[in-house]
């Protein structure tokens, strides 16, 4: 017996759920690749981007997925022996260093916490950074809540942004973007050596359109961003963050509800400092695979797996997952997440305080009239 | 300020919820008419459909919607001044019969309530039929509810069943679909005057693979019902009829509550009369238009229209609402309505008990684990 | 050894070829059908048949295929033992006569020729018409070549015309429409018995919106064909048909060639009689069909079968085949069809003049060159 | 007036024609991407790509158009200071030697000849290196041709081969492959330095999934290359490669007669060198802009530009263009190109001697005859 023959919701964070119209958008022939509509899409795109991300900076698009523009960054801004200093929340600074290293650049890693789905405060790390008066760049990875957290790169002091088509630009994965401010271009212009794909010399500055691209440009999945960038210009970038505000905060306050007894727990512990596209949840010693499980299969949500939950206090990963709330989503759909999650609780005999889901509920109905 | 920038949930009860791969199955070119694939498409529709419908009776296909069968099987059943008995719940009924006055059919009609959203009790009205030894047929309207509620044509006595695409067969609409059984087929040859459209004669023993349409065949609607009852197919009508029972029952078990105090009641009161593909909500005398206004606009969730309510008691209808439960459903999708409708009852400030979403919440997990 | 795979051109006369946009159109969820979008996408189309139709009568859609509205015109406008003159070119005439007779309408059949793909000269019939000073009304199928041939419904006295949406009208089966001008609508008040379901009254003057499509509307079919019409309205109906024109008579240039010598003459062979949708090919006595499956087999190309041709004489059919030139094609589709047909003819040893597609080919230029 | 107004055809060299059950595969929501059903497709992708190279090797996907996996190649398998002989015919080999040289290789550059779509004979090559028994790995990019003409990498000792989604392999661009031979896995390992995205150990030898693509993997494109794959499978590489070559022939008679008088030159004179993918043609010292105009807003038909033919005696390119003849291609579609080419020739006056079309004809029919 199996009741969920529905559509599947995948709370995962990242290739997120993909709006109608940007499948859509795909259902077409390959066009001409050296100019025409395709320029005006791409110049379209660029603009967007760089307005998401409250920069004046220019944009290089690559075809690559996120791992793709960490490497870019560090090529076009470091010479070998340079050193960077990362500040990581979670796996990928770590990662993010690592690809550093690999090219030659030396590695200072800042290990804040294992907190993934933490969001840092990048105001307060650039104005800690102009106080001391240090000139090194600012690089800002947002890959994971771009579109979801606000952003005002120029106003915060960001030199470099890093972000990527497959989260809040609800995009199919394979688009990888650099926003790139005053100071990064500088810099890059101080680097010596750079490989042919990663240079965003001739991306920015290209003598014909497809150096843009470097080459044959990825058309289909510039239908898509296209597409999504359309839904996202209706709405606007005011509506778009704080609807994910509102729409965090209800996971939140479910949460709050339900970790006042038993074994779940939020991964940040401080409201301020947890990302408004995904949130992470754990139960330190204890598994929660049967529960993860028993909400897969029966209820059609997909939660996201804990990364960087390792041994055996966190049963190998077990004991975390990550609920996405980001993109294209609603009430709706977030409503049936957290009832799908509340289900999960009592039905896998996870020890949890009840009343989580009402307490969301109630939240959202008073933000939604309070803001209307 | 708007959160409701997601996927749209229609809980309308018809046309349903379409599962991707039915949508994508019409992402083709036309086809050749006269044979090939598409005869091979068209057998295997019309013999799921009768299975469906429990029933070895064969099957006429009809481009059309509901009231287009409804014509088509007065049609072929009746002459002019036969008499025919309609029993009634909802408008639906009515209709029907008024289409067999406009046949010159002789029409008594049975108003046994106007609960919208209620099962008659078929096999109570066949064994009633049968043990008063009346030689009537029985025609039953099953479209509402084919592919939700249980049916058993031939073992329940039934003569004809009429259905059609757009509501548990999860197809776009425009396919009508009788299902024929042995007297109503004997029936069908006494009847001396039939327009030439809806004779089934032709289309049940066509010369011409064309004539099983009466001429061109609705291609990418009947691409699309081979994918909706592949579907179907692989999850098993015994299950889709159980999945529907559970699913049907976690809205009342809500309803249950919210019903105890307040406004809003129950349409059809008895359990056992009530459809598990959709459920009418009606407060009496209470204007119900803020509360559906407030979910459609700010929780991504549709509502279906009360049908059939006029008068003042029902402020012109919108004292009534309707929940679908039908087709492309599970546990997200449905507790994301109840949780979106309980929001939505705080929100518009309507009187009514809370715990219903707990309540259901906790039928639902224990339904799923004992069917395991 | 198989060459022909790649995209199919169905030369075939309806369901024709769809637009990618078409398809595209329909790759979205089931709308509310009791307004909203779905009311202006109706009214948008409703508007735009009777523009093409060159009417301003207004316009009846069924869901149905044209047999369908065959019907629906009958059962408008006459009585029973009421009386009708049909003019058949080909099979379609008599079988409209034969849905008249199974309604009781007695009918004459005016067999003018068996002529598939003749056009009837409608201005000439409706000249004589009124030199008679008859009061019949004129009753006209432009189902196979609407949006391909010219039509001037008001200015050529044409009372009621017929079309569906898989020919000119590029989108998948399942819509009839019938374009009622004043006559029609005061006779049809006069016609005292009709079936509800093409009953055209409360169609044409719904009280509610579903009335239009008595009951469900064909919201699929009605997204792709208002695609269609968009396609139709950026080109032009004078464009369309000009371009129809065009693309015919590339055609006859090719078999006024190939038909000097050997087996394969026109169908029709005046050409003002013959229509600019599609080209019927005769080789009486002689059996056609092992070129029409070289070509289909070989080339990536299906022709249409022939209608009407019974017989010996005609190899039961196998002597005839149709091209269809509507709707969706420019130069490269139909002279891919020309070569593939030349092809087919050499290869499969058909007695037939060298060098139709040359002349195809230079009159194509100067007529494209002319134009411009 | 335009007749153009139906599916453009583009005669592009990539991205190519994509088949509609392509498109069609990518109308799905973002899978988990962490396991499942998305490793059974690229397990299945890789093994279908080193069987069309007629290789043993393994295979390396990038998320890359095929800049990158020049990019790639490279900085697997060579130290700065290594040395490496380009082979270029056209421009794209220099390219690649200017990648080369921004990672510090040191590239001697043969220019054979600027003629683009010739096919260097890779395996004269291969015997010429073996001969001087010269330890030199032999890298090859098939991009272009992938798919189209035959390639048996581990027979003709190619140690690396680069191809592509976009053009032989009928998918969207956005993918890059690395068919990687035993000796340039043993050279990979002697190289110290490598970019982290480019490495391809962990891609080869993934401790969990989604190293196979270093970090997000790019769902759709991987649904719509699986599908590209399927339908090369059901077709089989050996009956794909014949095809090709007899449709690029096709292509050769047509010009081999047009270019007999007049202006139209083959850019490769040999046939033995010309790729079965695409065909260049010149016309040295005259103008064909107006024709390539022509053609395109009159035909439907877009024909690839001339790269490469720079300088006053080709008009800065408009001396030249491109026919591919590649992916998903049969006669309609090729025929209707090159009766569209006939027709332009004729229209825009260019000197060219008439009778390709109907040499071509001929061709074909007699290769499909004699084949089958």
């Amino acid at each position: 017996m199996k009741v969920s023959n529905g559509r599947i919701h995948r709370a995962l964070p990242g290739p997120s759920i993909i709006p109608d119209k940007v499948l859509q958008a795909m259902q077409r022939p390959a066009p001409n690749i050296y100019g025409g509509e395709l320029e005006e899409i791409t110049m379209s795109i660029l603009s967007d981007i760089s307005k998401l991300a409250g920069s004046k900076g220019r944009v290089a698009l690559y075809i690559s997925n996120g791992h793709g523009v960490w490497e870019a960054a560090l090529t076009n801004l470091f010479n070998e022996d340079d050193k960077i200093l990362t500040i990581s929340n979670g796996v990928f600074g770590k990662h993010w260093g690592n690809i550093a290293s690999k090219l030659g650049i030396e590695v200072v890693h800042l290990e804040t916490d294992t907190a993934s789905s933490m969001l840092l405060n990048i105001e307060e790390i650039s104005e800690l950074k102009q106080s001391l008066n240090h000139p090194a760049l600012l690089l800002v990875d947002s890959i994971a809540c771009f579109g979801c957290d606000d952003m005002k790169m120029d106003e915060w002091g960001v030199d470099l942004l890093l972000t990527a088509s497959q989260k809040g630009l609800m995009t199919p994965p394979g688009l990888g973007y650099l926003v790139i401010g005053e100071r990064a271009e500088i810099q890059a212009k101080k680097v010596t050596k750079k490989s042919a794909y990663w240079d965003w010399g001739p991306r920015l500055d290209p003598t014909n359109f497809y150096e843009i691209y470097f080459g044959t440009a990825p058309t289909h999945l510039l239908f898509a961003q296209k597409a999504a960038l359309e839904i996202m210009n209706e709405e606007g970038k005011d509506n778009i963050i704080k609807r994910h505000e509102i729409l965090a905060s209800t996971v939140w306050k479910a949460v709050d509800i339900w970790s006042q007894e038993g074994v779940l727990k939020f991964n940040v512990t401080s409201k301020e400092n947890r990302s408004h596209a995904v949130t992470t949840l754990v139960a330190k010693n204890y598994d929660l695979l049967p529960f993860k499980n028993w909400v897969e299969k029966n209820t059609g949500v997909e939660l996201g797996i804990g990364l960087g939950f390792e041994g055996p206090e966190y049963f190998d990963g077990n004991s975390a997952f990550r609920i996405a709330h980001m993109g294209h989503l609603n009430p709706h759909m977030l409503l049936g997440v957290l009832a799908s999650l509340e289900m999960g609780l009592i039905a896998a005999n996870i020890p949890f305080k009840k009343g989580g889901l009402d307490n969301a509920i109630d939240y959202l109905a008073n933000s939604i009239n309070s803001e209307s």
